[in-house]
């Protein structure tokens, strides 16, 4: 079951993992991913147990699961052959849905005071794998909230009293059942216009130039991504023309470039990259995605 | 200037083209379409000046520019060389936004009563040939509401007053300026994901199949657009597995495909197009999508 649940509501509250299982919006009773790799990510629970997270209410920084002894401690590196990170994997490649539940613990303004909400629906937007906390291995996930979920309730810095609207029933109707959904978003900028424009829409790595009525496509993409955890800048320097095909694996790491601007594709070296004069790239960037990869 | 313009919001009514222009919501004082091909279309005005227009609020079917005479009569072909519609087809290949302004007139229930209103940012989500109503060749844009438009005000059949919230300024603060903008949204679905799977995430053009860490990417097209105005099922015999490359031409006509399966790229033959014998392909909706570029 992909997407909303029926007769549930975003900012519902449930006061076990049981009472959320019931109800069929997280159906683990101690996993944090239910899912698997053939049909993706159906929910996670967002409660503490992994140090690397990072939660920004419409944005979450989710560490992937495995690696971890029963104190939590990561003692080991975490693998994409994991089932639940593997489903995650999944979502973020087929575009689909994630339902968010939040589980009550210190150090978040964007837990519940106690016990688990259901947050609504998330998608995966990118994957890497870093050195964690504890010197392992381990993989994030960041998850947005759609357009149209309901922020979170935040609450004050330590515990005190839920603010903002959305934890009653009355307040959010069952939501229909989500059908269609979002693969995936290429967004424009000046900045990517004007790395387009230098390039005349041929891909700096495989050199296609993909022509159509009334004129040619291309894609800006950022070596380093934009937002947390990466935070690359929104420059020339950190953007490529690419077509579709290559910006696909440069997002999923299928694609890094060296600093003598080789390509690398699945290891293979597939030659240099295409450059332009006018166009001088950021080779920070470049490493950070590299080394988002390949550590 | 693409995007929202300062002090304006959606919703605002202007009696006369002069204010909407001294208001830089659409500038030129009789063109219907604001733009240029290198830069985009800035705007639009749907007025009820082409008969071939469609209006469904959310989603709108504007015809292009040229070939009429002073009494709006079509009296030729139009064509993609035209300023404006070139501006149009820019807009839809970079994903730049474009400012709608309605007009009073008969025939829509989306238009404003009198004068002009502004009715915030859509995006042009696919452009394509047809015979228009007086037999000669229009183009036809398809433009939507991005999920944060307020909804256009709908009026009784005809005439009456205006009904639903959205025309007041006290209701709409004036938004932010859009900087970053969806240039290409791909919806993933279970028809999709079937096709997907079939085909093993291989493209059914150019057989590239595209690996990344953790699985494959591929996306679903139709060959028969959903929606108005070209309403294709949505079945896996109207659905291709294609790579995001082959995605962007088919959308855009650059690809077409004949009855007998062979694969058509600029006019020019590329062989068969890939096939599964658990995928039966709807022969009416290929014949659809190719009469779309093709007449």
């Amino acid at each position: 079951m992909i997407g909303e649940v029926p007769n549930t509501w975003v900012g519902q509250e449930f006061r076990s993992r049981r009472l959320a299982h019931e109800a069929g919006v997280h159906r683990p009773l101690q996993a944090g991913i239910c899912g698997t790799k053939k049909d993706g990510a159906e929910s996670i629970v967002v409660s503490g147990g992994y140090k690397d997270d990072e939660d920004y209410g419409d944005v979450i920084i989710y560490t992937g699961h495995g690696g971890q002894d029963s104190s939590n401690n990561q003692v080991g590196d975490q693998s994409l052959e994991d089932p639940g990170n593997a489903a995650l994997v999944t979502s973020h490649l087929e575009g689909l849905p994630v339902r968010v539940l939040r589980g009550a613990h210190n150090g978040s303004r964007w837990a519940p005071a106690q016990g688990y909400r259901y947050d609504g629906l998330y998608r995966v937007t990118s994957y890497s794998r870093k050195l964690g906390i504890d010197g392992f291995l381990i993989w994030q996930f960041r998850l947005e909230a759609y357009d149209d979920t309901p922020h979170p309730i935040q609450r004050d810095a330590l515990g005190g009293e839920d603010v903002g609207a959305g934890n009653s029933p009355a307040g959010n109707e069952a939501p229909e059942r989500v059908t269609s959904t979002v693969q995936r978003i290429v967004r424009s900028s000046a900045v990517k216009r004007q790395v387009k424009a230098w390039h005349d829409n041929r891909c700096q790595i495989c050199a296609v130039r993909i022509e159509v009525p009334g004129g040619a496509y291309s894609e800006g993409a950022h070596m380093q991504a934009l937002g947390s955890p990466h935070n690359g800048p929104d420059t020339t320097g950190n953007v490529l023309c690419l077509c579709p095909n290559c910006h696909v694996m440069l997002d999923a790491g299928a694609i890094v470039i060296k600093d003598d601007l080789t390509v690398l594709r699945g290891g293979v070296e597939m030659g240099p990259l295409r450059t332009d004069p006018r166009h001088m790239l950021d080779l920070s960037c470049m490493r950070q995605h590299r080394e988002r990869w390949q550590l």
